[in-house]
């Protein structure tokens, strides 16, 4: 039985999927019904009716919150049973649990843990989420039938870049590069620049570098326990690495929430955002065409990967330096679940 | 593993479907295999021959019984070995297991106890089976991914109907009527009456109630270990009820036999009788096509349950009053099955 | 967990399969990656690279070796890592096993036992594979979804053949012809001589018999541990059974290379001689379309075989005399697994 993090906000859906029926999800392996209230806001509940453990998310929406399609059992949006069929008191038994719900960035929270524990103010940061001058394309979503560890520590790996994508993103002159790595309780962030380098004739297409070279900054910051961003910089060489002067160059910011489905899969939600094209669909549909391709091309090693941890029981057998960053962020998981246990 | 009412007669399938090649069906966990005898009759024997444990259904049917498709070994219908190839005496441990067989009502019946107590006045009763001025729907089967139990604990259950079957037969009036529960030894019926209410349009159609009003009832009969007989009556109000009455009524039977495939499979046969529109083959067509689209509507509550089940290994958190008649029934199989052992 | 006899050359793939990419297939329950080393030779290596464990079959061919497709670490035919992404030195547990490879009759064979031991003169002999007057059909195979035991005994077994191939190649006269057993401690044959009958219309088309009568031979050979040969003669009746008469007849040698691949599941190499109608290309599309068929029908039954055999956890409830020949070949088979450990 895999262990999960449980105090902290997991994405569950995008708030769009909800409509006027319930959907249910598995996360951590505690499987959910998420629905709309009457009131607008959104109720997350364990998806199983007390009484003969038939998922609610058969069942229908009501007005006092969902009632199971089997019996007509009601439950509110605390998972208290208010109805119950053929009798005028509710058995103590029928009730459910009720998990603390937020809404943020199109995105639709659910807090896994000791519910006394959930605070909004703990919800994830995604830089420049409606910022003037910065486009997004979000909604994104695949399911990846591995382990979330795998693809935790995929993401903080810039090394795998030029093998795994190299018929899509991959640069083969970038694989050698050293990454430094830095951390705080809650983050850590591998990065490397390449200095003094020439744009691509793509980045010059996208801004005039006035004929000068530019310096190239790679993060990958992954936020305990589930948010992983890439932040690709192109800025004019020589000018400080200040955030205000990184912003005066092109970024793309790569956001992943990487959500254990059960301890073999994992809800993969996507959201990108760039400082440029601003407005230009036709860009945008083209990098989210290319961005899933990258995303399968990682399902593909990672469900590869998980087939021989699980026959020979181990993650790895031997170590390289470019396992530093990844390590971290493992160990850092390793430790909110052993603080919790 | 699961356990098994074993000492009963269990419908195994229709007779009109075994031609001149033998038939593989599992039953209680059992493979057996069925195929007509040169005089008739019908054998049922274990499937699997002893020799390299091949399916005896994969054979040919021989003057003497079944042959082997793999080394042309021939068993007869008592499961005796009568020729092994090149040689001339048969090994002892070359036979299998018999089952004693009957057949009624279309049906091919397995005894899958202790032979000795076969005996075919334990077949199970359908009434008005072949009554003048009555018409039956038959022949019906489905295969239900889900443990038995579930099955009965569903069609003795008169609760779920407003609720499953909301887009078929449901009735959202009827949902909070209380039921009444009597049993014997080998039954138990839960009913209900709903007292001078108003012919349905669709009832008054079919018979003419002289405007008044009519008694409904509802029977839900379970006979152990595996019939199901729903039977519901609309009759002009104010008669005793009496089962001639009754007939004066419109009644449907509708008979359902569950039985174990394996712990989570059961076969699912069924038959239908009427005593209006006798004759009516379009009638006849069209509540086979209900039937069958309400019968698919409690498997899927029931592979939900099923999972859900197997997820936590228990079958319910919380009971509730509608729970007394499918509770006597499982009470009763359990009592079979103890008393077996 | 299935034991294998692993001090043996066993066929993986024919040499034809193998172009610019790698391949992956498991032998004996393990991983290998064979593929094409730049001086021609093949290389087999266990398929999991040591850092994350993904398949390295999933990689690409450099001028060293094999690439992993994750971060691109490089191994040679020895399994040696000979370049480690972002790195100078290459850790020590960053190499790979690495297996004899021999390639003989179109096939590649991997040693998947004690390296040290690994010797072409113990890789199977195929008699007349090159002779003239002989007519070949090969690069035949099959993935059969049981354990290679079922098919050894299949193979060694002429009682079947009326039964199971009623509708191919099946002789109801030949079914009970006893057969003569002989073995060395390399390998087991069965056979049967019917002596003076009748040339078959088939026969006669090919060969003129003179009008005289013929004598038939079956030999079903196994050699340890995975070929199996069945040649099958038709000769002028009054001859010796020497080597020299048996090839004035006609004379079928049919190959079958029994490779394990996991405990239930088996690769199914066959080649198939003749020294008749050579040159007769359409002869051999039929011959290869039968052949195709018949090795079909066994699977079928080795599939149930397998089902009832995980069910029962035995491989046979009865014996009989038809069991020597199949049996001696999985005694031996046991022997050589238990003098390896």
């Amino acid at each position: 039985m895999t262990k999960f993090a449980r105090n902290h906000w997991y994405a569950a859906l995008w708030a769009r999927e909800l409509g006027d029926a319930p959907i249910g999800r598995r996360l951590l392996d505690e499987p959910l019904v998420l629905f709309r209230k009457k009131d607008g806001g959104i109720a997350a509940l364990t998806d199983r009716c007390p009484h003969r453990l038939v998922p609610l998310s058969m069942g229908v929406l009501v007005d006092r919150g969902i009632r199971c399609g089997y019996h007509g059992l009601e439950f509110d949006a605390s998972g208290r049973c208010v109805h119950a069929p053929s009798q005028d008191s509710i058995p103590p038994a029928a009730q459910v649990r009720s998990f603390p719900v937020a809404q943020r960035y199109g995105l639709v929270w659910v807090w896994m843990g000791n519910a006394a524990l959930a605070d909004p103010a703990l919800l994830p940061v995604i830089e420049h989420y409606d910022s003037p001058g910065w486009e997004r394309i979000d909604g994104g979503y695949q399911h990846h039938p591995s382990n979330y560890l795998n693809i935790v520590e995929n993401l903080m790996d810039p090394a795998h870049t030029t093998f795994v994508h190299r018929l899509t993103i991959g640069n083969p002159q970038a694989s050698n590069e050293p990454v430094k790595t830095e951390r705080t309780d809650g983050h850590i962030v591998a990065y490397k620049w390449l200095l003094n380098s020439q744009p691509s004739p793509m980045d010059k297409q996208i801004m005039d570098f006035q004929g000068g070279s530019v310096d190239r900054g790679q993060f990958f910051y992954y936020h305990v326990p589930s948010m992983s961003r890439v932040d690709i910089v192109t800025m004019p060489a020589g000018l400080e690495h200040t955030e205000e002067n990184m912003n005066r160059g092109l970024r793309n910011n790569s956001y992943k929430f990487v959500v254990p489905e059960t301890g073999s899969s994992t809800h993969f939600f996507w959201l990108h955002l760039r400082n440029y094209k601003v407005g230009d669909q036709e860009w945008s549909d083209k990098m989210r065409n290319n961005l899933e391709k990258t995303f399968l091309e990682d399902r593909e090693i990672e469900m590869a990967m998980q087939r021989s941890q699980q026959e020979l029981g181990v993650r790895q057998l031997a170590g390289l330096q470019i396992d530093r960053a990844p390590g971290m962020a493992l160990r850092m998981i390793d430790k909110l679940i052993q603080a919790e246990s």
